[in-house]
């Protein structure tokens, strides 16, 4: 209710400030009997931690996770899961000059607005570090569903006016801005560069795409599969918007185009398109989930801005620090930790009432 | 959990297939002695139901709905307020063609996977005609918010390649495509008219603002404002993509751009743009939430496609009926109606923390 | 939250006042392909039934019940199952005089209390007619249970001093008051009789079996089996008591008397005993689930006791109308119903992780 | 849903087994600006710890917590509010004598049934340790409630066949029984020390008593005050049994006894009894809330016992270590834990409807 948790049967509980002791998650529901190591999750962590590369912040909080229940003798036993990761680089005078001051784009006035007081060390509870959280938990989520042969991949696709031509799997990991198209990953690098050095930042767009599940997960009416994964996705600070299949392409498009026609196949049937985006009536069909999200430039500038004192007076800010000029590589691994989590719950609620699947 | 429920605090749950005895709605946790009479709910219906005009569906059915619970001498009395909508327009033997068959870009072949049976006469539970329980239980949440000063406005604001180049509010209901400018609206029905004499459909955009809220609402971890909107809004079944304030848009732009200023203002302090869509780190800031949504063509079109029976045999359907050749008038009171919900539920869970709000 | 609805994956919400159009339920999570008729609930909700002998009440409610939704052809969808049960012996006049006079022992002043409004015809919401609509969910519950050799047995076990002394279960539904002790049930019906002649009523005692459960429902935690049960037992609203096994009796024993022992046994353990009543650590341990209620006398009774009106004036009530002088015999199958939902519940929550249970 | 988690709007979500890394507790939905310190919830646990006296298990567990998040320069911030304890006094080996044998009474046998696994060092999840977080998180609640002025007071009012004559409240915190009768604790702990000399344990009876609750807490239909009471309090391993008021008395009790009346008074109406143990309908009088709970002996006792091996062989067990003889003392804190939790969410669900509560 109080909105820190996310899932039905597998349950994410989260909980830490950026500059706090730490920040946790406890894991409710996770199949018991699976075989789970620190270094599942460590590998997770470290796509998304702070300082990889020139394009990201220069921050190096190495944000090694602590195992403190669930687990034992190397496999989850049903009981929740609980992860600690220590804040260390925490730096708290780097934030004094902000205490008083809303900085644009930030969650500052409204977190005061809402609760008469906040943590104003760097985000406090608003701050993007609060995702590491649901990255450990998605790693848990993700080692269970690639054993059921589903894979999940997002990648950069676009970012500023510099659009991914092709689509190379392989290739995401291989360059700072995690883009499928090398060539594009190279200027996209430099745009990225550009703007840091001048002190602002740019936005870009996210593509995620899950293939291997099966038909069947969601459900027709509130909890459509797109429905609760756009709640997850959409629950990631930095994205402002998320199409599935041809999305905002259907304004323009008629039915008998946008619709997905079926073929008899022999493992039973195939769709000729998937201008859907892999789910219909909010029901997986069997075909890759396709869709896009929209991030955000990150609101941490240090160019002077306008803005107003919590005690009503006009100021300006320039945001300090050293803090991400895109965010588009370091949500990535946030966007399929939250996918995973869906998918993993979705799959156990369908597994109630129909063990086969 | 079975995804037939929505809401936390005002929670509604909804029931009934489109050609079973009827359909309907239980709201649990509406505030007591809020005056309520059938009008206020009949009144949505009607924005909702077909036959409307020349360009929804021609089929006519009045949707009257009885109030079978909850209300007390014309007023709320905090017991749940179940409404019932009987079914008239049955003719059940429309749909015997497509018993075997699977209509593309409906829900019938990912019903029939996950559950393994279907109603199979006019989309069953699965069938757009759920949304008029979701229409009704929203304009009891509306009622309240009209009161608290909230007003929600849902508009077409593009059909096919055809955009509304003015915005204002008085012309919505004057034109049957709902669309503000009255010359764009003009076009609009020429084009839908044209589509639907070709045994077409086509897709369109629906733009929501919503004006007078307090800031404070929403959580900032998984429960914020547009994530949990989003949820609402995705769980429409044709809608297949959302965006907030500036959106999609924001790919291509830098922080300073996007990043929305402050100014102190006599009461209290204001923005001097709005590109976050009026939700910062997932609370209001007291600006109009502001989204817009891809509302894919109607699925329903009577051309042949190609498709398969439910026992794997390659085949075709045209979909006969009076369907709706463009959903966005019809989807309009929909839209408003989840909105107000989610409003709704988050003023009472602020106001349990927040009494003043 | 708002309370009306019960369960996680079976989950059932209810709605409606004695005196108002109808009372219902929507089961939310029920199992597809469940064959159902209207049969299998009727027979439960004329067990529960006002007017079937002598020592309940005389008022003769037929409620015969429609299945508005979820069931197509015979069988369960997946979709929500909503039933209706209209009122039809309302006789409004009868309630005209307690309009402005706290009853004692009724919800009359409390509902007033919480909602500052209440619909006082015959206790409203807070009637125990709204228990008509469980015993219709639980019917559903116990047909599923059945076919899994899952047998639910309550029975009247005690009324004031008079106490079952022996169990024969094929005498239970062979009496008014559901006694398994034949020579019992006859004093125990004299002194209802009695008591109800003098304008009185009596308090009981209810035992609940529950047979064939397998070993490994219920949650270790918060959700154990048995805290869920009592919820959803303390949640009827003439019971004022329950325990589980020994119960109250484990107050005087020691841990070498009260511990269950195990023997090895050809199909797995058994137990020595079962003091526990069918749970240890809140799972079940696969013995039978053994638990016993005290329920109250019921509080409609029409001798002069002193009360206030709702403007806070002394005055007299006497409780008049056809009121049950004891609700053993009639909370028996809500008592059941409520068994049913929680097990049910339990199992697929069970089945999620654990297919083969 | 995987029970891990109670409340509502007031949620808490406990981790960690008894012999791991450690336990703690996810507070959300703690209400923002409440002055919090180590020191309030130390207190509570050091109520609750191990080796306080003689009865009780000589393990010396000091339970030192740490705040890892939520609280900021001394008061809450309306985010997660996280608690960890460390487990320090583990002593593995003295477990691994039981580690393929199912200790009597215990969860060993349940544990492995439900989850096919299971952390067998002293108890693992299943351990009474985890109560150690709800007195934790219950004292947070208590702070709370104690500004408005309820006051939550539970006691031994049994052990065996000694009961306390008397209750004076001022006695409970000045003997190891926590016993409001000096002599009758006197006597308990002399048959506590005799029973343990002997390896064996007892049972008891534990009071509890809420002073100072508003009318109109609780809900009329699913989640009435007593119902969801019950749920927490029968969620403690060691509770048995529960009743309200006068609760099993019922039983023989005829409806003019039983009703509580009504009589007007200065400050509203009275009640001239409290029979009803301070609920009518689910929801709160404003009258003291009054339950009693069956405690069962300890299962932990030195004395041979006839077991299974979980490969299904027969042997005997006797459980080695401290434990305690009788768990009343140590159980009260997690009961009155309990119930502030129970309340303060009931309060602030109230209050979103009902700001002025």
């Amino acid at each position: 209710m109080a909105g820190n948790s996310f899932g039905q049967l597998f349950k994410i509980t989260t909980f830490g400030e950026s500059h706090g002791p730490g920040i946790g998650v406890v894991i409710d529901g996770c199949p018991p009997q699976i075989e789970l190591d620190l270094h599942d999750i460590q590998l997770e962590l470290d796509r998304r931690r702070p300082g990889q590369s020139s394009v990201t912040t220069q921050r190096n909080e190495s944000d090694s996770v602590e195992i403190l229940s669930g687990v034992f003798e190397g496999k989850t036993t049903g009981a929740p899961i609980a992860l600690l990761i220590r804040n260390k680089d925490q730096k708290s005078k780097d934030y004094s000059a902000i205490k008083d001051v809303y900085r644009p784009g930030h969650a500052d006035m409204t977190f005061d607005a809402k609760f008469g007081i906040r943590d104003y060390r760097g985000g406090g509870r608003s701050s993007g570090r609060e995702t590491a959280c649901r990255v450990a938990a998605g790693a848990i989520a993700k080692k269970i569903l690639v054993q059921r042969g589903i894979e999940i991949i997002a990648y950069t696709s676009q970012i500023g006016q510099i659009t991914a031509k092709t689509v190379d799997i392989d290739c995401i990991e291989q360059n700072p801005v995690r883009c499928p198209d090398p060539e594009a990953a190279l200027k996209m690098s430099e745009l990225i560069s550009e703007l840091a050095s001048r002190g602002d930042s740019i936005g870009g767009a996210v593509n995620l795409s899950i293939q291997g599940l099966p038909s069947g997960l969601g459900d027709p009416v509130f909890d459509k599969f797109d429905a609760v994964l756009s709640h997850a996705l959409m629950s990631i600070g930095t994205i402002k918007g998320i199409e599935f299949g041809e999305g905002f392409n259907a304004i323009t498009m008629t039915g008998s185009n946008h619709n997905d026609q079926f073929r008899a196949s022999s493992d039973g049937l195939s769709l000729l398109s998937n201008n859907a985006g892999g789910v219909l009536g909010g029901i997986t069909t069997g075909a890759t989930v396709v869709c896009r999200l929209a991030v955000k430039p990150p609101s941490s500038i240090s160019l002077d801005q306008s803005t107003v004192t919590n005690s009503g007076k006009d100021t300006t800010v320039s945001v300090k620090g050293r803090h991400d000029p895109c965010i588009c590589p370091r949500v990535i691994p946030v966007v399929e930790a939250m996918a995973a989590i869906v998918i993993l719950d979705s799959l156990l609620i369908q597994q109630s009432i129909n063990p086969s699947i």
